[in-house]
């Protein structure tokens, strides 16, 4: 495994300063960010390190190179829209994005998008379902063509209450992903894994890793407190923001050892990519700063240093 | 306390026997259904084993002779509808029923009229605040013109596609509990509850006994099994349905002697009714015979045989 | 599902006595013991309260006559010898037996009969298998023919130092149980399941009763303590007996509560056998009958006394 | 085992009463109060059911005439002082009513006599125990003599702030019932043992039926419930009554399967015997005469009916 | 939050040699011990880094220069006496120095003080609360007028013989914090929150760090191990070192992950520093080192390296 | 307590290249593999990094200046074979080249030589008893002579169906330590005990630290995943690695903190060194010195990295 971070807390750092910032830290690689150019809709979105509008052989020689020099891999490229968004044309224009990210990824030799199934937050996962086929199956088909894995995160994108009930991401627990991979059945069709949402769903983390070995692309790590005392208050029915806080890794529930022990068991040897969405490592620069060293360090107890 | 049961389980008897029943099973006391004439509109509704429409003192008289006479008692009248429901006509139909039992209850001097507070499920809970403030005053206030405490069942009412997102009733948590009794603050408005959706929607079903002591007015016995595995493929957020199953006290999760325990201890000394909604017992009239054999035996551990 | 008891406490009883015992106790049926008329070669073994050797249309009659006239019913035939047993006599016995039981529950129309697959216990799984198939599939097709079905019970029959490192029983586990059911797949092959074996064996006795709800024909109901202290001691790889001890339902590790509610929803609804093997329990006929009396009170906590 | 009842929770009942009301509740047994005549000086105590005074061979013929009349048998002799009261007069009158007592239990040929220790609860363990050692030497002489075995209960006795910090009785513990133990080797010193005292002090309630096996003379059987919500603002170091609740057998945290589980394969074969100080069922004979039925109907789930 | 530790560890180094120790072994601050010069009256006390008999303006510009240079910090004033002693010059004597004390953390700028409440530990908490308000009302209102926060530690002292039973710190508890803080309703009266002493107390450690969010002022990192065997022989009401051991964070019981996680969203950002009173250890100014070493390497896991 | 490894993992390396890994990964010492030269019979087995055949003062000299060059220590000589063999020559050879390994212990004043009991694993432990003594008598006499503790490693050694049912290496468990340690009252006759077996036998891995403080020689620190899914399946009567998998320290079910926490407080202040089956890690030299890396690094944070 590599231990890296995903690029979308570094929002003001340039692509350089970012692999900059993966080499101070002791990170084997970063997943990029690829939003389009333009203004973030939400926080942890619209972040651009990388531009594929205009990405050709040379953008991607002097990416690697760039990379090369800080001794940072790319672990793959992320977006993260809703591609079933109910306004047909932010539909529209997360489905041409997320080809475009296919298509840089291809260029650039990483074979790794990762990005979310969108949904009609509103309906049902029943009634989300023909559009989800209509809709993916061709952006499989392209990213077969293009030779490129696209792992579909696992978060549900139920935050706010603009999200309710249903929130923006149909991919969200293994009998879900299971009616995905069997309506689609394509090699290049998997998971970008992050525990921390099955742990506040309530599901086991672990077995998932077993069950979808073969589906497992990318990882993402973060985590999750549930608070009981809350969870008390307000069941499970309430907003989920309302009873569980997300974490840096080591500052949760998930076990971490047992997490990479579980994982590297089941053959996976890709990378497992940070994901900062603490708010007490938020405020500052200085702050996020911190939250990536610790959370290196933290890792490094289960993922070793030195490279294979 | 004293032990006794919902008499949804038998539809098809008379009030007699269902007080017969009681008495052969060793119940104390039953709380009658009390639905209008007419058509059931789903599961345990519907039933009409006390006519309020033609409710007198003489009614009454018969009424408590005939369970004296079968040495029952009768915990309090029950109707469980949707008083806020989009459909107007339902709504109303609701609201007045709900104030036709109330009547009843003091014709009866039982004093306690157990219902839903009920919700516009596809609107969130404070979407449907102003409309339950507005239907709900009036009703308190009527039942405290009458001396009858309203107890509000905690029961979510999420189970069929008919009802998601929100459920049937907005009285699910601790926390709405709180909002509603500072909404409307009465002495007759209350809660009859029921610990087992405490357990499947994740909440400590045992601290509320204490923290609203003063607000439990009645109690239904049901019980709850949660099945990890199937919860592990699904998530807290797919319908409750899909992981958890309402079971006989004694077959579910529910520590009953604990909760006996509690319950005595924060100055509760009034009926625990059994509501059966066990599909294993629900096949035939023997088969719920059967249910209310075992529940009364189980229950009779925590809860004495003699009067006090 | 119906309460019943082993016959095997009651050695010295007739059939009637048995019966008579079921009846005093409350139990519903009795599972009959058929061993061949002689000498018991271990405890629990050897007893006879059904005579198969001479049982034909006019037996079966009288014998379904004594059953009705206490209102007991026969849950099914037992007879638990080792078909396997690397002694070619005993095994040969051992097969005739089963044959002659399969015969005689047939005639009864019973139409369930329990025992063990048997094995050779100085020797592994694998080098047992050829002499179980050689053995079992003409069983197996004669039970077809009689229209009976086989339960085979879970006890790995290793208890003392003649029994090392094997048990005289092959059908110990989930694997070897879909081993056995795939190698001779006949619907009239399944198991006589006690839980408590599970328990000891360290495996989860819930999710069979899922995974294996068609095959489950017969259930025994006995628990057991696991002496922490003991197996601290000893480990698992000691012989099983030096960490745990066979004991009445109520006073093991099985949570009959949890069991009852799964197997019921697992749509079993056939005989479950309390089968005593409870030392403190044993002393005498009074103590036994203590047993009866005990286990039949403490499992109506969770199976119903009245008929369906 | 026999099932039992201490006496002290009729303290209005005449001997026959008390008699009667175990028969009428399924007890087999009583443990008989035995205080001097007089006015109580807390609860539960100064209740005298057998009068030692004046109890000759005529006295003791008269009680068991009339125990057998009711089918019950007497367990043993109680009587619960402080014989190491700083206060000189206290403490020797209560020595003197041991002794007393005692000497009843050899008339009446019951062989066993429970009380404490006693302490004065200013003084460490360390500093009560010269005295100890002169007070109990005797006693414990006498008693062999008499041969009644002698069992301390285990209880702390600090409740109140007048009991602070050390309580009224020193054998609360397994390290001080050795040291007790090996200080007067006597196979007439043992333990009348109630696991609720062990739960509350955090120790492990059934270990010590197998470590003390061979001094376990009598059990009483009360239950406790720790209110963590409750210890969490005091901690173990407030006075114990802050955190914890004395409640009826089945109502709190002692597993009383796995209790009887281990307490009968150590051997016991003694009386049980329901003590009763639960608050709630303490306001009316009425009430207590409840918690009599309730314990005998939940016991009975572990102890059989049957005489052995 | 900035990692340090007590310097009280380190009683044969000179203050220079502290923060050499402190960078070293990577810590951000220290909390400097303030005894007044003389002789230790027990383990860890007497240590006197900064001697605030003497300490004016230029000393403390001395002071902060030399942790300057050192790259460290000072987190706080330590000091920590029974100001409630029954022997009233020592009483006197504390309470002078927690004044002095106080003075130089103002004249120095750390603005923190760390201390304890004391008590008369042969009375009950009751009995101490006239004296507490008698001398703790002048040393909050001094410390308000030197605008230092007071942190009280919450550590039982109950160790030795001559502590018992009450120990010589009322401020153990939840409970007794709220009565202490609407006493004396100070912003400068609070905590310096050691979890160890709520784990071996059997209290919730986390809960305190949301209800106490805005009085804790100060964090120990000091660990314990609770031996499950050792309690089982003698139960809570025994000498709490009896059962449980202080150990270094990351070998006894506090989950530091979850504390940090909670500590650090309750808003807290102050200093956590490390006190060392594991004996293993102590043994030599080498071991100390090595725990030093070892505990700031552990807690690097949760808390940053990096300066904010 | 010293962190090491035991140098079977690095089979390829000469004994120069053995103690730079050590020092490059931070190890304060090594376990030195002694088989006699030739060709291995099993996994991690036939490791020769000191060749005891031809081992004299010289020798001994060149190898702790060589040792010392890199800063590195001996924690002792390993040699794990089967004694017990039913193959006499195997039996012979091995217990020749113990004595060998253990001269060669004195010549190095290392003074711990690690090894097996051996098992004839068809027989019984009782059957395996005698020869036990007659081999193992002469050894630890010799031991004695050359003042070196010989410590048996409490490895089950049943993996393959080459090994069943008994495994090779009678020393598994407390019990049967007790009986050796009895049956040979040596203070030269101890355990290198290695935690991991305890965990998947299903034993306290933590008492035996106390209840054997004075035999614990030296400690192997492996770690170990048991597979509830797995067991569930097969249960504890299959063989081991069914259903557990050696793992990494911090990779398992271990809990290190505690592990140390304890071992420490026995008074252990030996060696710890990393075993490493991690079949994950085992690929090639470049994962092995992954696995090295990562287990210092993960370790360090319960054993302090500075020399005491």
């Amino acid at each position: 495994m590599q231990l890296g971070f995903v690029s979308a807390i570094l929002p003001e750092s340039t692509l350089e300063e970012v692999f900059a910032a993966a080499a101070e830290f002791g990170y084997d690689c970063v997943e990029l960010m690829c939003w389009p150019q333009g203004k973030a809709e939400r926080r942890y979105a619209g972040v651009t390190h990388l531009d594929t509008a205009r990405f050709d052989q040379g953008a991607a020689e002097e990416t690697l190179a760039l990379a090369d020099r800080y001794g940072v891999a790319i672990s793959g490229l992320g977006y993260y829209p809703n591609p079933l968004s109910p306004d047909a044309a932010e539909a529209e224009g997360a489905v041409a994005q997320i080809r475009s990210v296919i298509a840089a990824a291809a260029v650039l030799g990483v074979r790794r998008m990762n990005t979310f199934i969108g949904r009609d937050w509103k309906l049902s996962v029943d009634d989300n379902w023909p559009r989800f086929l209509q809709t993916w199956e061709p952006i499989i088909r392209f990213a077969e063509e293009q030779n490129v894995q696209v792992g579909i995160e696992n978060c549900p994108m139920l935050f706010t209450d603009d999200e309710w009930p249903g929130g923006k991401n149909l991919a969200i627990s293994p009998a879900i992903w299971s009616r995905m991979f069997e309506a689609i059945p394509s090699t290049h069709f998997g998971l970008n894994y992050d525990p921390s949402h099955m742990v506040w769903q309530q599901m086991d983390y672990l077995q998932p890793l077993v069950d979808f070995a073969d589906r497992i692309f990318h990882v993402h790590a973060k985590d999750v407190r549930v608070d009981r005392r809350l969870l008390d208050q307000v069941g499970i029915l309430a907003k989920p923001i309302e009873y569980h806080t997300p974490k840096l890794p080591g500052l949760g529930e998930v076990d971490w050892g047992r997490f990479c022990s579980v994982l590297g068991d089941s053959g996976y040897t890709g990378p497992v990519c940070v994901e900062i969405e603490d708010r007490i490592y938020e405020g500052s620069l200085a702050a996020r700063r911190q939250a990536l060293q610790l959370s290196s360090h933290y890792l490094r107890n289960f993922i070793p240093r030195l490279p294979r």
